[in-house]
């Protein structure tokens, strides 16, 4: 399955003789109230694109702003991390609810997110699911069409972020939205190129050296690695830096050295400035 | 005070000899999840501009997309009912917060409709503050200016409704906004043109025929009642309906029958097809 | 499986010769903040046990409080109707959650209502399950004993209301927990005695003349029909009685007319006065 | 006003010749879901009395059982840290209620930690309001007297935590419940005895050194001093020790080191084996 994307989405419009490019992206805002998680300073200083929580599973519209007019200063590209309404269970638990609720939900977090990223003199130029909604809308076309329905509706222009040869990329090819495919390379796929349960023994790559090398090999080679060390064949547009726990962002800093001097360019997939 | 603003609104542009206008205003979409409040399909047959909740203090998405939905059909206009985050306390207790913490909130309410809005066909044409919100708004500059701050960024060209004489109509001018002023025809007045405080004994208008008789005092007039009675001058482009007591839709089809029997053309302050 | 337990709970230490007994039980408290939900008032005085919603799925203090206090003037059983913490969806979704957490939810639910029926002047007498929990904890024991052990703790003495040959009955019987088998006049049965999906068509019986009559096939019978007009055995000590729906409280007062016009004994299996 | 309490609570029942005491009480369990704040394990080891939260203003069912499982083996005193209803603001922000809906919110909150401290095989001896409830209470009788009336009801054996001097002081006089008076060594007081608003330059005490002065000073002296530097007559049964910023947890260690070292017997104002 994910072979047949791996063409078009890493050189599309581009030539083989030129550099490759990957975009960084990494989960933002998700504190609450006076509640932090993760050090979003020291992330926006290392990534290209900030997936920004919209106060469902996590997030609230000051902190939003907040990370809106940083991500604005600092020319990183802002996303809708758009999730279930579960701030107790941080959006990772499935709240099944029939595809018009969760459409009107997804609808109405991108909107907030646009006024409060135009407030900050930015815009959201990416739509990406999070926790449970991202794994859900993976497997099940009803929810990965209700994703896309909103983002088509309520933002047209963005990219949608998911995993290659989900039902969210194939939802969005079908309402004609651009997609990106994303890798993780902190994380083991299986034989399908989808991501092994995080319960599994084995699908949380906790080495750095390791993670470093396993991004290499994703933008480079076009290829992950499964639970077993077996090559699959994976392109990715962008790869996501996770940032909550200790050591997360001297290992997202390592990952964007290691593919600078490796002569990757590292940029958004989408932006101001950004052709699509 | 009130004086101060009655020219302008209501004739703005317009020949004395010209039928006189007004908007007539109701909030709708005060449910929540399974719970309702109100006859909103009711409600939007009669009047001219739909306040919808945003889900801080009433309405959640998909309420907030059927009321869209069935304004959009109706060509009733919609406008952000936009309130302190209280579900509990139906946004009607102040929440005291820094005004960046409020005017982010606010644009967080303001772009989540637009984009619900905008899938279901319409706009969002005016932002109207709720409850404690809207009193404390008339009375305290810092929360007045925080709000407008809002409505500038999130939505620049929609009309701002609120009490005439208050810091919100200042606030709005300030900002280069334009203001609607609003009249509450089953509430009595102050002498200053404020409300009376609901609690107080004679605050609430009950009468049907007496409600009647004071749309049409205060549309023909451009006068108001205090709670001894004492006409005062109030000038105002809209008037608010209320749907959520029994026989509320009732006494609404009567206001407006009365209105268009007397010659006032009722029509949006804001919306489509409506010039500024 | 239903008829495992059909001679236990009905007469349990009780002479043939005795007139039959059953409590009526209905589900009250459910609104939140301002908004309603049903005619508390009026089922208070129709039914023998009060289900109040402990603020997850609805109600909220001031509601319990009120609830509690009429219950304990009129002579009404009160019981804990916990569910799980979605005020949006009413509690008919499930969330996913480890035992523990939904172990601590339930104690914690049953707690606050101990505490406010206390000060109201009466106590919680019995537990049941709401919505979604109620029909996951009927077929998935790891929820069953994590509702019963929170019963166990928070509420030793209390009955546990719950579908006769649940695995909520089980948990119980397994823990030492008395039990009380509810029955629904208003829903048809699968042949196996669970409750047929309300969204099949035929498993809502919307007759008044139907609901009554199941209701003493029920009672004098020890009989539920399934969705073909099938009899099965079902031996039930409580009955529950909606109130949410126009022509509820008529229906249930011609439910405790029709039972006590047969010579049924209608009272709480719980509470002040009743002996386990 | 202060002065009026001084002699009571520290000694009452004691020879002057016996060892003073005092407890130190922390304020614990204030993450919410996923979020954590501060250290409440270290925390548990150091201090006398924590005060838990009860899932209104932080807290949360799973969060409340395990702070009461590590104290109750810890031998740590658990209370209820009752709050309004508001995450967001972490219970900083006052929320106007009628008195009964407050006296409901806090029965309801010490009622659920009530089962999930019996569940955790320890009990709740104390209840200390947080936040804005602490501030506004003590200043407003009439939300005074709705807290110590919830506390009546749902905890009449428990003691009521509060600022010496205070209308909560005397709300639980009146209400014939155990008060006891707590200090805060790292805040300057005004001359009445009352706490300076933390916004107010000098009023909070940042220096490690200054803070084991003071409360050294509290305990064995019965002093505060202002923010002139002014001492002023203060006799505490318990001092806060905070956990939420850098540093915390090893100034409370060398707070309670200096305490021991000076002949100081620290333990719970109440709990299991506490005498009244």
């Amino acid at each position: 399955m994910p072979t047949s994307a791996s063409d078009r989405p890493v050189r599309d419009g581009r030539d083989d003789r030129d550099p490759p490019v990957v975009d960084l992206n990494s989960d933002l805002g998700e504190g609450f109230g006076s509640w932090e998680a993760g050090d979003d300073e020291a992330l926006l200083s290392v990534v290209t694109s900030a997936n920004v929580a919209c106060g469902f599973h996590a997030g609230d519209p000051l902190i939003m702003r907040r990370v809106c007019e940083r991500a604005a200063a600092l020319g990183v590209a802002v996303g809708a991390h758009v999730g279930y309404a579960d701030l107790r269970g941080f959006g990772r638990r499935p709240v099944t609810c029939p595809p018009e609720e969760l459409e009107a939900d997804v609808v109405y977090q991108i909107g907030a997110l646009q006024a409060v990223a135009s407030a900050a003199g930015t815009a959201v130029t990416h739509v990406k699911p999070h926790g449970a909604l991202y794994n859900v809308a993976v497997a099940d076309p009803v929810v990965a069409d209700a994703v896309v329905r909103a983002c088509r509706s309520a933002a047209p222009d963005a990219v949608v972020v998911g995993l290659p040869g989900s039902h969210v990329e194939s939802a969005a090819a079908g309402a004609g939205l651009a997609f990106a495919a994303e890798g993780f390379a902190d994380r083991a796929y299986t034989p399908g190129g989808r991501l092994v349960d995080r319960r599994t023994p084995g699908a949380m790559v906790l080495d750095p050296d390791t993670v470093v090398e396993r991004c290499l090999r994703m933008v480079l080679r076009r290829e992950a690695l499964t639970v077993d060390g077996e090559p699959i064949p994976l392109a990715v547009r962008t790869v996501c830096v996770h940032g909550d726990s200790p050591g997360a962002v001297t290992l997202a800093r390592r990952v964007r050295a290691a593919l600078e001097a490796a002569g990757v360019v590292v940029r958004p997939v989408a932006g101001p400035g950004v052709a699509r």
